[in-house]
């Protein structure tokens, strides 16, 4: 392991100094830019070397046959996976003879930078051919947010010695070679060359290629168009095939003169529309851009970032990392969601092909909580995505001989993908999640046309789904068996707490819709008996408790089972189910991620401190945190309990994951769940904030190693801001009219330009709650990075 | 579905009078030939049509990937699958120019029979050709139970109508085109061709071929003899090449002269001997069968069953196609036992692929109780096969995170092939039933040198997998949790009653036996520590019994679950397995075979006899039988708590499995289990034949609808007789020094000479249990077949 820090800690960027070729696929993760509806990584502009090369649309996938060596009723036969589409990226450079390859010659100097403000990729290069001919190259690229079809690049080379020979080739590339990503032969046959050419066409300096895949048969169009600025003698050639489009500029150019080449390229893709449709709408996207310019569209992306940060800005005074981490870990959730519009926000969003691309439960659970409250259009959008795939979700209900409707534990365009359904069609949760969200955004935005058109719906489906999956005991105790929960490393278990607190969410939130809808809910067919039912059954609903313990049990029977032989189990052999058998992991006392513990943050309101603190004691005990879904949680329910330092070491842990690469993964692309938790371990941890029963209230704490944490978010058309400092908080309305909140218990008005100050007492923490043997979070010392 | 029926009722044999194209599979099966150590399907002499063509030697398989979608750790990797081996069956015939061929021309007749007593399955065909020739063509054939590498068959074609060329060919046919087993298409091309051809040879009237398989790397021989008995003026040529060897005789013959053609085939294989070594060895079975000749060959297979008989024959007064069918049962069980010898006993024995020639724990829980009371030596060597693969179990164990011996739900060789956890590996019991066997061959036997060699071991190494599979709680009470049991329809529970009671066995049988071999446990680095830990975990096994319905509960929680909708399920969703998911089945009280009803007999002393009556009423009405190793048990336990008639159409059911197909499925091999446990049916069932702690005991019962049941079995070199009729039973030692036996709790002793008479009464049975809508057994009507 390379122990260098690989970024350089400023506020609101993140800056490569040098290029380090041994975590090049980190940072091109990391660097990845996305608007939700188009992502590219942060590959070289010269294309390679690279750790895995990627451009992603949203919902544009190939489908692939799910090997079975013993098969069963219901298992999904087509698995989905992300495709590295045309790659628009490519500007390639040779310089007198030679190719510009950074393992060539001489790195003078290799700069890259994320700009959070700006939204753009900036990179500085000075490098010495093998020749001696020194030259530098500034690029910047952008995905627009504004635009949401177009990726601009701005390209920049100048000779540092004197007059030189210089080519610049600008390309479309598709079917482009990567890292074999599959075992499965067919499969990786499948995906090595996913796009089948369907026209290619140029014309000025503009170049198209339309393509489809083979086997979802999604068509898809990349367009480039280039604005030139040099010497007029180069010579400008256009051409293109079927899996390529070049522009070709050769010339020669002088100490002091430079080529600048803007580069635009823009996305259409379907899976119905025609090629002609296809292709118009790519030129058309093209032409709109140009019309604005390079300037324009960078003035545009600063804008809307503008606005952005106005009502989601986090500041934490006393660590320079974590301040420059939240605001990265925004700044991806922004990315993966801005314009998914409708189509699936994936694990990885669009910064690489990990989990296959697909889109879990994280999203509601983690992501869309940030941008309801951040970026509300952006969740309003994904949840319509869910009730666009509703009647996949009824389809997969009823093969399962379920009522309403099973979300997918993963998916791309809607259908189940996963192989192994005790940790997958067993989740049931996953609708609960979704749900959730949905109650959440209305809450939170007053959007009651949005409940009606789409809010009812799926809370009407997912209500169904509960009342069929469940069942009233002969004492009319409502039990759900035999589902997973969060925690992986208990599989198709009885009376799972969360699954079941969840699931009561969704039953009194289809009540509660039911009653303010009633003309649409009678259109779905919901009658008061139906009503009736999911009120009893939420009602009615178990929660396993170990009255001996007095500790919550995750799910029936867990705590009298075994205890993992956690002293037994050396760090090596972490992650655990690498290295043993799910048989045995399900079977004992031992939990990949929270779930209990997730209840204790999501259905906090079932809960009383005090037991709260016991069952986050209990539980931390036995939590391993194998799963990135875990430290942000963690850090909730930590500083909810008054455990704040154990809190602040949380925080840190999923606020670094991708810019320290904690799990050694973020080359297939970052982890939009834990960035977005990191977000929430600031504003639901150390704020407090919890919006059950449709409140907004704080319970602010603060860790001794911070100074300052303030936080600003969107409520009912309003900006607030809220600022912690050590024992006091300040309510700021920035806009809109007087907001009633609820402060440590005391309801108050905060109305614009009257802060409201308050003092904060956490309540007292029992010792430091324990963890597994070397399981435990990393202290976090500010300055001392990972 | 063809509704006559396909076979005569006879009492020693199974007679088909007319060829079923049709159901040419089914009657494959049933008149498939085995000795354990080579199986031959009943394909027709000429080769086809078949339905599946099948020749099968013990323990010989080719290995092929097993396919993941998402792998696991501690997933086998690959698969073993049965090899259809070079068929030595075929001995085409040209009549004039016409080829035989029961497609084509006339079928005057064609009467095929498996004769009991003799072992030999008979042909008789008249046929008259497209052109108008008649023939007729006896067949008869054997695998030997006394020279174990041989195959017999005598062939004998006579013109009817006067002067007619005849050819004959005898064939060995390697990698012979077969149905597609695999829709897998890697694993169907390596089952395709399987065989690699290395050696062929032929010498006068001898061939043999040599060929290994590709990926398991198992050499075999195939070799054939011919003895010709016709004209002298025919012409003979034998010829060999990789795939195939053919003796060729061209003759003419006149009315009432005939060809006989006996063809002698041996077969030899190994894993690690030279090519050579298994060419000479397969040279030398032929060279002793043809010193033996066809006649001494038939009075051999004759003696050695009319020595099974004697210790074996059930006779059943009143219903004839039971009596067929129990000796049918035996005589496959036979078949599948008698010369395995240290390989194992597949769930379909050698008279088909179906379960890719696997075993199962069937083997233990079915077989081998019956060839221990009728064929100890082989129940013998299936026990000392268990031993030669502990090294893989004790590898398996290891990689799972156990002590002790993990024996593979499903395999050839010994490694675990299941490639679905849930319902594979987790089944753990199947190593209490290798105990089970073991204990009770023991028992049945006093073989203490094979308890010594072989027993010993298997018992210490299966009770440490329990000790470290289960834990103590805090109260000291012993659980198994996260394990499946024989039901299929529930997986991963905690505290399956059936392996808690069976790993019970499991534990107090090791305490005993490594009492009685002090030494020899010590060598096995067993302590008094070890001792006392195995004896506290069997004295601390937990047992749910749910209080409130009064009965046991399957596995932790079971009766609390919601009960299966089986008013709403129609009889073309079952199989459940093949219309729902897993989950559902999972959560729900549904249960595919008996498993808590399985314990009632097997661990039958560990209940009351009123507990019995009410756990067997419980679990009937939520038992859908979709396993064919239902209605045997069900049989039993109707028996035990007085429904006789209930046992009698369960037995019914258990029995005629192959000779009616009632599962539709008897063309992928005959149902071993189900026909050994019909064998359990009437002996444990009717005869109530015990064996707990070692004391053989019997309870007699009769259903109304027969007259009599009479019994042979083995025990420690004693043959002893059961005669059952109305109220009355009778003992009586055959053979061998005085018996002490229990007949109803009433000890008594069995002198060679004086039988013992004594009534009996069967409890008074409550009203007769129900079973799920349409799922009860067809009433039994003897005289009205299926």
């Amino acid at each position: 392991m390379n122990e260098q820090p690989q970024f350089a800690v400023e506020p609101w960027r993140v800056t490569e100094e040098h290029l380090q070729l041994d975590r090049i696929a980190q940072s091109e993760s990391v660097f990845a830019l996305s608007n939700g509806h188009i992502g590219i990584r942060g590959n070289l502009d010269e294309g390679e070397p690279f750790g895995m090369p990627g451009t992603y649309l949203g919902g544009f996938y190939e489908t692939r046959p799910l090997p079975y060596a013993e098969a069963g009723y219901g298992y999904p036969e087509d698995g989905q996976t992300v495709v590295n589409v045309t790659n628009g990226k490519p500007i390639r450079l040779l310089v007198d003879d030679e190719p510009f390859d950074v393992r060539y010659g001489t790195l003078l100097s290799h700069t890259r930078s994320l700009d959070l403000r700006a939204g753009t990729l900036e990179r500085v290069v000075q490098w010495r051919s093998p020749a001696g001919r020194e030259i530098e190259v500034r690029s910047t690229r952008l995905v627009s947010f504004v635009q949401r079809a177009i990726v601009a690049i701005r390209y920049e080379v100048r000779p540092m010695d004197g007059e030189t020979r210089i080519v610049v080739q600008s390309e479309l590339v598709a079917n482009e070679p990567g890292p074999m990503l599959s075992k499965d032969p067919r499969a990786a046959a499948a995906l090595a060359a996913p796009l089948v050419a369907e026209q290619h066409e140029d014309h000025e300096r503009r170049a198209v290629l339309v393509h489809r895949t083979q086997a979802s048969g999604i068509r898809m169009a990349a367009g480039m168009d280039h604005v030139l600025e040099c010497s007029e003698d180069a010579v400008v050639e256009l051409e293109s095939r079927d899996d390529l489009a070049r522009l070709t500029v050769a010339t020669e150019i002088g100490n002091g003169e430079g080529l600048v080449l803007t580069k635009l390229v823009g996305y259409g893709w379907s899976r119905r529309r025609s090629l002609p449709a296809v292709r118009d709408q790519v030129d058309a996207a093209l032409s709109s851009a140009m019309r604005t310019g390079w300037d324009g569209i960078v003035a545009e992306q600063r804008e809307y970032l503008d606005d952005f940060w106005a009502g989601a800005d986090v500041e934490i005074d006393g660590d320079t990392e974590l301040q420059q981490a939240i605001r990265f870990a925004l700044f991806h959730t922004l990315q993966c969601g801005a314009r998914a519009e409708r189509r699936a926000i994936a694990a990885k969003g669009l910064t690489g092909s990990g989990y296959d691309g697909h889109a879990f439960w994280d999203t509601e659970t983690f992501v869309l909580p940030v941008l309801t409250y951040t970026a509300p259009d952006a969740a309003a959008d994904a949840l319509r995505w869910r009730q666009s795939t509703l009647p996949l979700a009824r389809e997969r209900a009823e093969q399962l001989g379920l009522a309403g409707a099973a979300f997918p534990w993963r998916t791309i365009r809607g259908q189940e993908c996963s192989a192994y359904w005790p940790a997958g069609t067993a989740a049931f949760h996953v609708s609960a999640d979704v749900a959730d969200a949905v109650i959440r955004y209305v809450e939170v935005t007053g959007d009651t046309e949005f409940e009606r058109e789409t809010g009812l719906e799926l809370l009407i489906e997912t209500a169904r789904l509960w009342r069929s999956l469940g069942h009233h005991d002969i004492d009319g105790v409502f039990h759900i068996d035999g589902v997973t929960g969060p925690d992986e490393y208990t599989a198709i278990a009885d009376d799972n707490v969360y699954t079941n607190l969840m699931a009561q969410r969704n039953l009194d939130g289809a009540v509660e819709a039911a009653a303010r809808h009633p003309r649409a809910a009678a259109e779905f067919g919901v009658d008061e008996e139906e009503i009736a039912a999911w009120r009893d059954a939420a009602a009615a609903m178990h929660v396993p408790y170990d009255e001996r313990l007095k500790v919550h049990q995750q799910s029936n029977g867990f705590t009298g089972h075994a205890e993992w032989d956690f002293a037994g189990t050396p760090p090596e052999r972490y992650p655990l189910l690498l290295h043993f058998p799910y048989f045995d992991l399900y079977r004992k006392q031992v939990v990949k991620q929270p779930d209990l513990v997730l209840a204790l943050y999501k259905r906090g309101d079932a809960f009383s401190a005090e037991q709260k603190a016991r069952d986050f004691a209990y539980y931390e005990r036995v939590t391993v945190r194998d799963s990135s879904l875990s430290a942000c949680v963690n850090a909730i329910v930590a500083a909810d309990v008054g455990q704040l330092d154990l809190a602040y070491d949380y925080f840190g842990e999923a606020a670094l994951m991708d810019l320290d690469d904690l799990e050694h993964n973020t080359g297939d692309g970052v982890h939009i769940a834990s960035l977005a938790g990191s977000w929430l371990a600031a504003v639901a941890g150390f704020g407090g904030l919890r919006d059950h029963g449709g409140e907004l209230s704080f319970s602010p704490r603060l860790p001794r190693a911070l100074a300052r944490i303030a936080f600003r978010i969107r409520f009912r058309d309003r900006r607030l801001c809220v600022t912690i400092t050590h024992g006091e908080v300040v309510y700021d309305v920035l806009e809109g009219a007087p907001l009633q909140l609820r402060h440590d218990g005391e309801t108050l008005t905060v109305t614009h330009g009257a802060p409201q100050r308050r003092r904060w007492k956490a309540p007292d923490a029992g010792p430091r709650p324990e963890q597994p043997p070397g399981r435990a979070p990393t202290p976090r010392r500010p300055g001392a990075r990972g």
